[in-house]
């Protein structure tokens, strides 16, 4: 593989969900590309379990036309460098009201490395006890799913969002 | 989970990767909210393997700042409606040169649903047989990986793009 540096770059629009960029790079051996990239500050997402239940999420995802998506708890990194870890806490909490005593960094994905830098923190969050789920001013309409953990293949089968499937297989390839 | 309607959508800009718009949406209580998304037409991922070999591919993603990504061979829909199930017969000739004589619809995921509608339809492909590879124009600089299949869970450890992860984790769940 070559490497290569940036030579330039472009913001060509910017919103809530980030930047889009234009950007140029020089090859080693002299060629020139061009790639336009969504610039995304980066996320976390979460799966939780204690001995009796997964813990998710169903939320309508207006944009992909789905009333109900089912996924992990999981959410943007905020603004100013949060850590990952800091950011899995806060998510757990607001998301599904649980705060976890023992957290494991399973990987890092590139949810479309062909058109944005998004990268996703996953955790396994376990020691999982109940606190207050802090108010947070927007429209997302999480409804929380307690998921029996023996009906794990059941949740994979039920799961279209990549994150969430990525999360929820790696849990079963450790579980054996 | 509540039903919802589109209201409005608009578009702000347009380039290679897809179009970004902002879309508005009425639930059926009454509450209104605007999503930015980045319009995509879709994608394939396959995972092929024969007795021996896992065939993937190393490619850099320059936006990401990373010189080498392990992936499944991959690729956007052509304009023009094309068929998921075409499109990754034309992707696996592309891409690692080669044809198949079973194939197997496995899912399809939302790549990053916050943000963008793309949904990568996974395949499993099998019974493979060499073909040339067509002269594509793409500046992608991809290079064939010829993995032992034995070694499919060193594959998912050195894989952080979330559809090769996903497809991966898949072929493991199903082989026990």
């Amino acid at each position: 593989m070559s490497d290569f540096e940036q030579t330039a770059t472009e913001i060509v629009w910017r919103g809530r969900i980030g930047e889009v960029r234009v950007e140029r790079y020089r090859h080693a051996d002299g060629e020139e590309v061009v790639r336009e990239v969504v610039g995304h500050p980066g996320a976390v997402a979460i799966v939780a379990h204690d001995d009796v239940h997964l813990w998710l999420v169903r939320q309508p995802r207006e944009i992909c036309g789905e009333r109900a998506l089912l996924e992990v708890p999981a959410g943007k990194l905020d603004a100013g460098d949060e850590e990952p870890l800091a950011a899995a806490e806060r998510e757990l909490a607001e998301e599904v009201g649980k705060a976890a005593d023992h957290w494991e960094h399973l990987t890092a994905i590139y949810t479309s490395p062909g058109f944005t830098d998004e990268q996703i923190y996953l955790y396994l969050a376990t020691g999982l006890r109940d606190v207050p789920r802090p108010e947070v001013d927007e429209d997302e309409r999480i409804e929380i799913v307690a998921w029996p953990l023996r009906r794990l293949d059941d949740a994979i089968a039920a799961c279209v969002d990549a994150k969430s499937l990525c999360a929820l297989l790696l849990l079963r390839a450790r579980r054996g």
